[in-house]
């Protein structure tokens, strides 16, 4: 798959446009993914006006690339349009529950990687923002979503104005279990974190925030129990509020 | 990128075996796909043996692909790993929440659909098993995942042996919205569902299933309020019984 093995979440964007047209047509082509029953259980709202990027920005930290980028795509696990279609049909949708949430979430994130593979080999640059399931209903209120729509992915989406260093990758025996999950010993442990712990910007990241491991700077900082725990309850609630949990 | 746009889910594969080689290539390729803080939150377990084929087969509802693909793979969410990691380097891990699950199955989710783009391209058949997540509790006790994994997709792989037809998909303007979510008027689910709801393959679903509409078919049979409630139920107490309610 061209451009696969060189590349890196683009942060930076150029000025130049991204075409509507060319945007669509990658879409469309995603769409090709499998889906459940082919439902396409999802949707994707499109966000190219400066208004629109300044009340999404909030939900994911005011990261820069949210106002700076010329696009920004939300993609959400939709169950609405099925349930409406149904409806219209006389037939009784049943999709208010958990897994109907993670069927719409599976297809939207399939869908969603396509896209990502499909915008590489264009050459054009994205980031994947996972903060879109941290706050989800500042992003549900900022683009009016509807009950059984929850939004599960954002990429902010441009020509690209960097080209930074790849990131390390672990082995694949690290994470490839053959007939059944064998569990690690430390010694596998040792040898698998190796590059990571020896790379000089990780081995910074514990000097300049006065850490001992760079498995701290995970659990004390960038990914806490406590924040996991409040997000959690958080996107509990939406799940409810948005008709998942009936 | 290569046969996506005719691509079709493959079920009946040729006798030529899947090599070790190639799989592995592409499992390693497919860990390209952005992930969070790059911790690859996701494992694979490759399943070659006719007897964990035959104990599989059951939690995906006899499916004949299971025991009759040269692999089946099933992909999981995965945050054991790095909580290991982090036990053995002085960190204390707070993954045992509900938005971990998530983050898990979205790096889990992102890598299948790049690992299935990828086997696209090389002319590998696959076909995607929604079922994962119906009975997950057979999975891991088949496969003896521990705390902090759930299965989230399974691919069958395998030399197609068939050339189905392509399905249909619906139009861009249906799951696209430009700003905010626009909600469907009766026109639009009409525009929409028009071409689906005229194939013949799926006129005849009607006749056989001696239903009004195609809508009954998902709501009736192939997808029903009943079902979805108990698999809620069973998906929820896994999530539990996994560490990942805590």
């Amino acid at each position: 798959m061209k451009n696969l093995l060189t590349r890196t979440s683009i942060r930076k964007y150029s000025d130049k446009p991204v075409e509507e047209a060319l945007l669509d047509r990658l879409m469309n082509e995603a769409a090709r993914t499998q889906t459940m029953g082919n439902l396409q259980l999802y949707s994707v709202v499109v966000t190219r006006s400066d208004e629109m990027k300044r009340k999404l920005a909030p939900a994911h930290f005011n990261q820069p690339m949210v106002t700076e980028a010329p696009v920004v795509l939300t993609i959400c696990a939709d169950f609405h349009r099925t349930s409406v279609w149904a409806r219209q049909r006389k037939a009784v949708p049943g999709y208010n529950n958990f897994l109907s949430f993670v069927n719409g979430a599976i297809d939207a994130l399939l869908y969603t990687q396509t896209l990502c593979n499909l915008m590489d080999e264009e050459g054009l640059g994205y980031c994947y923002l996972g903060t879109t399931v941290y706050m989800p209903q500042m992003i549900i209120d900022t683009l009016n979503l509807p009950q059984q729509v929850v939004p599960l992915a954002t990429l902010t989406v441009g020509w690209p104005a960097e080209k930074p260093q790849q990131t390390d990758r672990l082995p694949l025996d690290s994470f490839v279990h053959r007939e059944t999950y064998h569990d690690y010993t430390a010694d596998d442990i040792n040898r698998y974190y190796q590059l990571k712990e020896s790379l000089e910007e990780n081995q910074n990241f514990c000097k300049i925030n006065n850490k001992e491991t760079l498995a701290q700077i995970f659990t004390d900082i960038r990914y806490t129990k406590k924040d996991n725990e409040a997000m959690s309850a958080g996107l509990m609630e939406v799940l409810r509020k948005q008709g998942f949990m009936e």
